[in-house]
């Protein structure tokens, strides 16, 4: 009987655990890209909550809490985005993501909207000064 | 036997969805503040991993995943702040937050350090275009 609820107790523990709860390094990303006034309408129609949009790739290649933010500075547009890996190898995610055809379709979309700052290629990737769980 | 087990594994359920795993209301929050030059070495120090800070207040009034981002852009270092909110009252936490007497000496230091965007008294909240989970 302890024997049965001890594997019992296990299996349902290592079940939550799998369904994303488990304790693993988590490899957390903000970055920050500037949006050309001109798209900041059509930007934010394609990234509203009613549009799919790649959000199943994210999820796929393990990035978790990807957030989007908007805000003008100085007045220009930038996008600042945080999210958190949880998988295990993230170079390897990444190079598959940039290989999904739906995410290359997505990007010759987007990347036109954006105005990557001076001497990047597209999002920068920004120091993390402070982490808290 | 059924009985038993199923209690089990419900408490099991119980007990790690207490442990921050339940599904509930999130409020996903990024802000941005300037940060004056000559207190970036300072700043990164007091923010640094092995300074308890007010680490304890944060997930004490139910704030997680509390990141801070520094980057400069044309010419002027910013902060780029994300948290999620995972209590039941944001107004009544952030009040309460606001008067701990740890965290008035925390501030009393730290914004100082800071120049607001033009308009702002502390930092800016920016405009969520997207979420993935």
């Amino acid at each position: 009987m302890i024997t049965k609820l001890g594997i019992l107790f296990a299996l349902t523990a290592g079940l939550l655990a799998a369904g994303g709860c488990a304790s693993m390094p988590v490899k957390r990303v903000g970055m920050v890209t500037q949006l050309k006034p001109e798209a900041l309408e059509e930007y934010q129609r394609l990234h509203a909550d009613s549009n799919a949009g790649v959000r199943d790739l994210l999820t796929k290649y393990h990035m978790r809490n990807f957030s989007i933010f908007l805000q003008q500075i100085d007045g220009k547009w930038y996008e600042f985005g945080y999210y958190e890996y949880v998988g295990r190898d993230f170079d390897a995610d990444m190079a598959q993501l940039a290989k999904e055809p739906r995410n290359i379709e997505w990007l010759k979309v987007c990347d036109p909207m954006q105005q990557p700052l001076p001497g990047a290629k597209g999002w920068t990737e920004m120091k993390r000064a402070y982490f808290n769980p």
